[in-house]
């Protein structure tokens, strides 16, 4: 029986949405395991709309999470409301800005954070069902307020995010970026992805081996 | 020592840019067979901005292709007229709608198809260098006007496209979804990609076989 895997988008593009080759190596990863995939995104406003070639955010631009996160998922997508823990095996969430500043405000209020009512919801469903969680890149910033004091995890080696999830009550594991953390009382499953690799098959050898423990796990 | 590799990018998402699963799947194996890559985009409006959850053109939206594509890119991007054959070993084009709608105009005027000056003048560059070209998904549509009659090249096997291809002189070669065609004399190796993928793996298949065959060529 092949695994179903929700997929959590957060728009299209590193510095306003999900981190495009995250997401996309996460979808191949999959894919080539024989998961069945199917991706969600809230239907809200972007927090910024950032032009990718200047870094500039683009002001007096709007853009919707979802219709933007659409382009990530070839159409295939849903609105978050629609995904229920028991159509699936397992929730992953690539990183990106954009998790950071559309699925939780973590970019802008730090350790001071408040999570997106429904993405918190869904992600703590799943922990409640003792269903996998895979947390990618920057999303590992949400870990304490899906599962509490002590979860562990890890952003790679970034001091700043590292002692801000520690204040927040999680417990950060240092890592390459190769490598992933795995807390198995809560099945959390996190790789550093991008907020350590220099070139993207860097971040491919860590998402892939996420996404084979989060099957495993499921 | 490393191939370099120019990739011409046409915007971000299927409908209305390159395709970003082909996009990155190339990248990745550029990477992972330690090729450098620089990626190019034409600074020009996009022809649509489409809206990838309901599928319509956004009517009064506009988006440049330099820019959206630099999503694809993480910001490291330059514009095609800074692209130079000498400093590359080849070029790669991914597919998507952008390529028959930024890149050409083959979207709208099939076989009347005409290009954008400055990709086929980089094209041809190439070309006339004896450097390998490939060619992915809906790209080889540029083929016969890069060229000339009777390059050889596949989409795979839809009849329209195909016949549009004969029509402008080309040899359209019928493929399966994870084959490449090889024109060895034009150095032109291309692939069907998402022309035929019905899942991310099956467009994987094929653009990894281009990808070792373009830097073999190079």
């Amino acid at each position: 029986m092949s695994k179903k895997v929700a997929v959590i988008l957060a728009g299209c593009g590193v510095y306003d949405g999900s981190e495009i080759y995250e997401s996309v190596i996460t979808l191949l990863a999959l894919d080539q395991a024989d998961a069945k995939v199917q991706c969600f995104a809230p239907d809200i406003p972007q927090m910024h709309v950032v032009n990718h070639l200047t870094g500039e955010v683009a002001e007096g631009e709007s853009r919707q999470v979802l219709v933007e996160a659409a382009r990530l998922a070839r159409g295939d997508i849903q609105a978050l409301q629609q995904a229920r823990v028991e159509d699936f095996d397992a929730i992953i969430v690539p990183g990106g800005f954009g998790v950071a500043k559309n699925l939780c405000d973590f970019a802008v209020k730090g350790s001071d954070m408040s999570m997106n009512p429904q993405v918190l919801a869904l992600l703590q469903s799943f922990k409640a069902a003792a269903k996998p969680v895979g947390l990618i890149c920057i999303a590992p910033s949400m870990a304490a307020a899906i599962f509490g004091a002590g979860v562990e995890c890890t952003i790679g080696q970034d001091a700043d995010t590292a002692a801000a999830i520690e204040a927040m009550g999680g417990r950060h594991v240092p890592s390459e970026v190769d490598a992933i953390v795995v807390d198995n009382a809560n099945k959390l499953v996190t790789t550093s992805a991008y907020m350590m690799a220099g070139r993207i098959r860097e971040a491919a050898a860590g998402i892939n081996k996420l996404v084979s423990k989060v099957l495993e796990l499921a």
